[in-house]
């Protein structure tokens, strides 16, 4: 049996996230649809991790099993034409059979965008967080510092998750202003439930004066989501890499 | 009485265009509605010039005329809490009586946006061109450098305008190319019916290898509208600057 990993670019502004679930559209079902009718199959997509209703992708990845002979090269292109315009799969790889594309990922790199002006974006509106008050950005960068390296993230995850290990690297965290854009990006071995949004919702406080700088080691220590800052809305967050 | 120029930002995708009409929604009307809420007045907005269904701004112009006392700083905030978050007042700005946005404008930039590559983009379906073969992106630099100067640009007018004169000038084409999105930026002072999608239309065919780079020069001299290549789709158009 054929096994093959997708790389999916989509907008998740019209969709309940990743996960298939009842009574809501979701990514993974449309994508699965699609599989269905291109190989005449039942066939289970595996995504290497749920995104959130709003969040973005410029390359998820999923795999699935397939008895099918289409040629990997037309992959693409097959389940595209059965996709509506806000996913569309970049790339199709055949793989060994026993890959899988969230026991085997090493690692993820998310993007998150913000636009600190007065009055937001029309043609951003639903692709980036507008925060309207000036923002201290080198306080921001200086306070993303203390992230990088291997801590118990347990005060930035969100309640409702069943995860027992807390505990993640991360190796990079990058934050860059262009005009009133202000991009960051972050590169980790794992990332808890919401962990993304809540380091950049701590951030962006940092940034409003709200947190101080040299706090964010106690409540990295303190073990406790009130001691963090909010969580950053969905819309500016894209799942940009799954490394392997 | 006041006499305020604005300066909007939109998302062209949801509208039949700028300009007010019958049976279908517009930029104008939406803004025209915010505008007598805030005055309690009928007033009446001037644009610079007509963006047709599909097409974007980043920074559209117009002005009106009001009795109203509202602070000039305070009304673009204002209208936007009567705009859907597809439209944007970026600015106002106080202007003298005689001020006319239509009239008074000495020229415009506009943007085209293209993405060169097998699938297209999810994220921004409805805000680029979307090109799966191959572009010869030299010869279309080539090719855009006849466009520079003033001629008689009646082969890129499309039906249906009832301009008399169609002798424009273009001060500056400049075509950029970063991985898979090539950016078309042009300025004039004026630009014909469909002119600018026309342009980039006809780039392109060169850049397909359908059209020879040394027949722009014809093709312009023909005065013929089907000498022309394609009209470009309207979602990959900008409307950058109204110059005064």
């Amino acid at each position: 049996m054929r096994n093959v990993q997708l790389l999916l670019e989509y907008d998740g502004a019209n969709y309940a996230g990743w996960q298939i679930q009842k009574n809501a559209m979701s990514i993974q079902q449309k994508v699965m649809e699609a599989l269905n009718k291109i190989t005449n199959e039942k066939v289970h997509l595996i995504g290497a991790g749920r995104t959130d209703s709003g969040v973005h992708a410029y390359a998820q990845s999923a795999n699935f099993h397939t008895e099918s002979k289409i040629p990997i090269n037309k992959i693409p292109l097959a389940i595209n034409s059965f996709l509506p315009s806000d996913i569309r799969i970049i790339k199709a790889i055949e793989r060994t059979p026993d890959f899988h594309s969230r026991y085997h990922a090493k690692g993820k790199i998310y993007q998150y965008k913000i636009i600190n002006n007065l009055y937001g974006s029309a043609l951003l509106r639903d692709k980036i967080w507008h925060i309207p008050k000036d923002i201290n950005y080198d306080q921001m960068v200086k306070a993303s510092e203390h992230f990088i390296g291997q801590y118990d993230f347990m005060s930035f995850m969100s309640s409702g998750s069943s995860v027992k290990d807390t505990i993640r690297t991360i190796y990079r965290l990058d934050i860059n202003k262009v005009d009133e854009f202000i991009t960051l990006e972050i590169e980790g071995n794992g990332f808890l439930y919401n962990m993304v949004r809540i380091i950049v919702g701590t951030l962006v406080m940092v940034g409003q004066g709200k947190i101080k700088t040299d706090k964010i080691v106690k409540i990295i220590e303190s073990k406790d989501r009130n001691q963090a800052g909010i969580t950053a809305p969905a819309r500016g967050l894209y799942l940009k890499k799954v490394i392997y």
